[in-house]
C-alpha cells in the first residue's frame, strides 16, 4: 500500500485523487491545500471523497501539485520531512524543491481540464528521483495507473513540455483559428472534424515528415499569396506566413 | 447507374477510383490521363482494375482530379461536352470551368496520402453545380460514398480550404517540430502521442477556445521567455512567437 497526501486542489491534483482513490494499492491519505491547510468539509463534498482528512497516518510521498510559480514556495513548508516530496510539472526542474528533502517528479503528460475525465492507463508518466529506492517508490506508484511509464531528467522533462506546446497548445489554438475562419463563412466546424481526426491518425503509421501535404510542402505561391490575401486578421497572416515559412524549410533542408 | 469517366491519375483520381469501383451504383466507365489519353495497360493494373478502358459507353459527368494549376487546361478538352463535368479541388473557384460546360465541384475535404487507404463514408463532400439537376446528380453520387454531404458555394470553399490549411498541414507541421525536440533530446515521438490524442478528443466535446491551456493563454511570460531560450532554431522561435502572440490575443479581445 502506498500513502499519498496530494498537495494543492487545482485540476492536476483533483484528477489524481480521482484515479488513486479507485486504484487498489494507493491510499490517498490526506489532500491538503497549498498553505498546508487541511480541506474544508465543503471542498471534500465536492471533491466526493469524505475521508481525506479524517485519516492520520503518515503519507509515503507528498505530491505537489500546485501552479509553477507556486511549488518553490510551497515545498520549503516541507523542509523538515522525511518522506519523499515530488512535485507534477513538466517545465520545473527537480533542483527547485529544498535540498533537504528526498525529492522526485511525478509528471504525468497530459492536458488536464475540469469536467473532463481522462484514461490514466494511456498517460505517460514522467518520474525522476534523487535515489534509486525511491525512484522504484515512483515507478510503483506511477505502474499501477497507468501503462507508459519513462524515466526522464530535469532537462528532458523541460524539452518534451516544450515539445508539448507545439503539439498540444498550439495545435489547438489552429484548430481555434480554423473554427473562426468556420464561422465568418456560415459554415460548420464539424465540416473539418473528420479532417482533423486523419490528421492525427496519419502520425499513427507515417512520420510527420512523410504525412506533410499542403501548399507550403509544394511550394505553390500562387496559392500561398492568394490564401494570404484572404485572411482578414492580421496575426492569422502572420501564422500563416511563419509556419508556411517554416514547413518550406523543412523540405529544402541543405 | 451513375456512369463516371475519371480525369487525372493522381492520388485523389486513384482513391475516387477505388471506393468508386466498390459501390454499387456507381460505374467508372474509364480513367484517363490529364492529356485525355486512356490509361496504358501497365498503369491500369497498378490501378487494380482492368476493365476501365475497355468500356466504351458515355459517362454521365467527367471527374477532373488534377493539381490546381492544371484544371483550367484539363477542363478546355471539354468545351464541346454535353455532360457534367466537375473538379475536386478546394481552392479552385468552378469559374475556371469553360462557359460553355455544365460544370460544377465536387470537392472530398480530406488528406490523401499514396498507399493509406481512408474510409470515405465520414469524408465530408463538399457540392456545388449550376444548376439543380446537376446538383441532384452530384449529390446522388456523394451519397452514395459518404454520409456528409454539404451544398457550398465556390467562396465558401475556398474558406474552408483555408481552415483546412490551419488544422490540418499547419498542425501536421507542429507535431513535426515537436517531433524533432524529442529527437534531439533523445526522447521518443510516442510520448507525446496519448496528449495529441486528446488534443483532438477535446473538441469532440469543447469548442478550442475552451480547450486551450497552456502558458500563452495564462500570459505566463517567465514560461514563456524561458521556452524560447530553448529553442535552437530560429524559425521555431517564430513560430513560437507568433502563435503565443495570436493565443494571448484570442484571451484579450476588447
Amino acid at each position: 500500500m502506498i500513502k499519498v497526501t496530494l498537495v494543492g486542489t487545482g485540476t492536476v491534483s483533483k484528477h489524481l485523487l480521482r484515479v488513486f482513490s479507485k486504484t487498489d494499492g494507493i491510499h490517498v491519505v490526506q489532500m491538503i491545500s497549498s498553505r498546508g491547510d487541511a480541506l474544508s468539509k465543503a471542498l471534500q463534498t465536492t471533491l466526493r471523497n469524505d475521508n481525506i482528512a479524517q485519516v492520520t497516518e503518515q503519507p509515503d510521498l507528498y505530491i505537489i501539485a500546485v501552479s509553477d510559480d507556486a511549488i518553490a514556495a510551497v515545498s520549503k513548508q516541507f523542509t523538515n520531512s522525511k518522506k519523499l516530496i515530488v512535485h507534477t510539472s513538466g517545465s520545473v526542474s527537480m533542483a527547485v524543491l529544498p535540498r533537504e528533502i528526498r525529492s522526485g517528479i511525478f509528471y504525468p503528460l497530459q492536458t488536464f481540464s475540469k469536467g473532463r475525465e481522462v484514461d490514466f492507463k494511456t498517460i505517460p508518466i514522467c518520474i525522476e528521483a534523487d535515489n534509486a529506492e525511491d525512484l522504484e517508490l515512483l515507478r510503483t506508484l506511477a505502474e499501477s495507473i497507468s501503462e507508459a511509464i519513462y524515466e526522464v531528467s530535469s532537462d528532458q522533462r523541460k524539452s518534451l513540455h516544450l515539445a508539448a506546446v507545439f503539439v498540444n497548445n498550439f495545435t489547438n489554438h489552429l484548430f481555434q483559428i480554423g473554427n473562426e475562419i468556420c464561422q465568418e463563412n456560415d459554415l460548420s466546424f464539424d465540416i473539418l472534424k473528420p479532417l482533423i481526426a486523419e490528421t492525427i491518425e496519419k502520425i499513427s503509421s507515417l512520420t510527420p515528415t512523410d504525412a506533410q501535404t499542403g501548399p507550403a510542402k509544394r511550394n505553390d505561391s500562387k496559392t500561398i499569396e492568394r490564401q494570404l490575401g484572404e485572411l482578414k486578421n492580421k496575426t492569422h497572416k502572420e501564422v500563416y506566413r511563419v509556419l508556411t515559412k517554416s514547413i518550406k524549410e523543412n523540405f529544402n533542408k541543405p
